[in-house]
């Protein structure tokens, strides 16, 4: 058997993630113990939070420097120490950025696998379920009303949005290009899409949503949550579901003008939450997209990089935008 | 009969609110039309969202320069064009600062009364109703959780405390005075009281909320609201009730930092509501009020100025914080 390869943070970033923040190295492959799974990994997540993990505590431990760097992991079990699982089995993991990892069995799911196995880290996975329940249980949105989604053409935006149309909302969605826009709303359906670097965003929005917005998901925080919160209409739900503006960077904004008199005077409801809070749903939830995939009214798009080495790049380029749907790594090509 | 003295809004205030803004006339007392009562105010509330009315439109529409000042007030019908009101009866109405008005007698509500009129307009009215209201179906406090309170010795704020303590929680106030805090802490069984004018505000809420907070009742905004969002516990809640230190400015500030990033790594819900959100269950809530009055566990305290000329100075000092419990207006002596 080869090394194990691994990406080390090698120096935690004050302003923006650049690849000098990260190094290669080769280790021996680890040996589970007793009650132990030696994995391999085959796709690795690349998601916006993992920059905020380099700033600190947030629903998981900081990530340090001189640690292998964290990530969202499909993994393969290649030697197993424990009766729940055998190798060739499929997990889902919190593996990191390397081609090998032992983790205890019982912290292991094994897969029930659906179709391509990438979807478990798109769609079917932590951001298609964090637009399902974020819209769904946190912004309830009724038929007809006004839902607007930023970084729209993002792993969790895209697919937010979508659920909103298919939930029969009139539905907008923030991107920072005209290719993102265009996606949106030729291949999925937007309504309208809003080019939040070219155009003038309060007019956009009042253009846009002619009646207010009902539902704000919210995947950025900052100028356009600001610019959000005064064209929501009365009662109005905010999910709060990532602030990816504020990670890459040494100067946060300051918070939105608007907080708290326009949530008071127009009743709002501003709620965080994280895709565990509901995983009691999980079941349900992954075959109600599952669905929605098969007849063809929820589009998959992923953005795949080939090779653990373009981990780092992928990341950074990530955070500046560049990516359109779900980014991730193949680490190792997937198993028949 | 005499006049009636009215007070207008001369001028809308660009900054901070001056008696200069507002000036006293004599009209006559206006004469009821069919379905139409004439009544006396007894009571005239001030509350900080008088205020914020002069500022644009709110829940309510804004007041304008020339108009009489909007005021809610309890009033006592003197005749009546109506058969669903007799002369004699206690009504609510939004009746200005003024001391007679004609309203439509379908928008006037008889009052069942309790005890003192005045109770009506502050533990059993509106600012009561809030406090019972934010707390108990928008924050949900649990017994054994933290609740802190800001502009905790106002009329709704010391009520909120007041229901925090009841149900169990540890109940930590802030007020902008020694004599507030002592009055927090010795009268009305708060926990602690922090002082947010001389106190450090981060380290003072360290050290009395040393569990963090479960609930934060905001009835300020501003470094108050960013101070309380830091030490927010996971899944806390905030309850917007109000903005009292952005009413009487020119220059707002900005929002809070960590708004929303705070709000989706604690999963924090932020709900702004108006107190008839809830009038649907207002019998209940007026009669468990009531029942904590009579035995002793919610004390009122009620800061009432005498006669219709002492609104303006009395609107001014309520903004800047002189007031403890609610305060308002005797414009005539109540009725037996």
């Amino acid at each position: 058997m080869a090394n194990n390869r691994q990406i080390l943070v090698k120096e935690l970033p004050e302003g923006q993630l650049e690849e000098r923040h990260f190094e290669m190295r080769e280790v021996p492959i680890p040996t589970p113990g007793s009650g132990e799974v030696l994995t391999r990994v085959i796709y690795l997540s690349l998601d916006p939070a993992n920059r905020a993990w380099m700033r600190g505590a947030t629903y998981r431990a900081p990530v340090s420097a001189g640690q292998v760097m964290a990530g969202f992991t499909m993994a393969q079990v290649v030697e197993s120490r424990d009766p729940s699982l055998e190798p060739g089995d499929i997990v889902e993991c919190d593996g990191g950025w390397q081609e090998y990892a032992v983790h205890p069995a019982k912290v292991l799911g094994r897969l029930e696998r659906r179709g391509p196995l990438s979807h478990h880290l798109s769609v079917l996975g932590g951001t298609g379920l964090t637009a399902y329940f974020g819209l769904l249980e946190v912004g309830r949105p009724r038929e007809g009303e006004t839902v607007l989604v930023s970084a729209a053409a993002g792993a969790t935006g895209n697919v937010a949005g979508q659920i909103a149309r298919i939930q029969g909302c009139r539905t907008v969605g923030l991107a920072g290009s005209e290719a993102k826009c265009a996606w949106l709303t030729d291949e999925l359906g937007f309504d309208a899409a809003i080019n939040y670097k070219t155009d003038e965003l309060r007019q956009a929005l009042k253009e846009h949503c002619p009646d207010g917005i009902d539902v704000y998901f919210d995947n950025t925080g900052g100028k356009i949550l600001e610019a959000a919160l005064f064209r929501m209409n009365l009662r109005g739900r905010v999910v709060c579901s990532g602030v990816v503006s504020q990670y890459d960077t040494a100067t946060p904004a300051p918070g939105p003008r608007g907080v708290p008199g326009l949530i008071v005077t127009k009743r709002l409801r501003m709620e965080g939450f994280i895709v565990s809070d509901f995983f009691r749903q999980r079941a349900e939830a992954t075959d109600q997209l599952a669905s929605w995939i098969a007849d063809g009214r929820l589009v998959v798009r992923e953005d795949i990089l080939e090779g653990l080495e373009s981990a780092p790049r992928g990341l950074i380029g990530l955070l500046r935008g560049e990516n359109i749907g779900k980014r991730m790594v193949r680490v190792t090509p997937e198993p028949e």
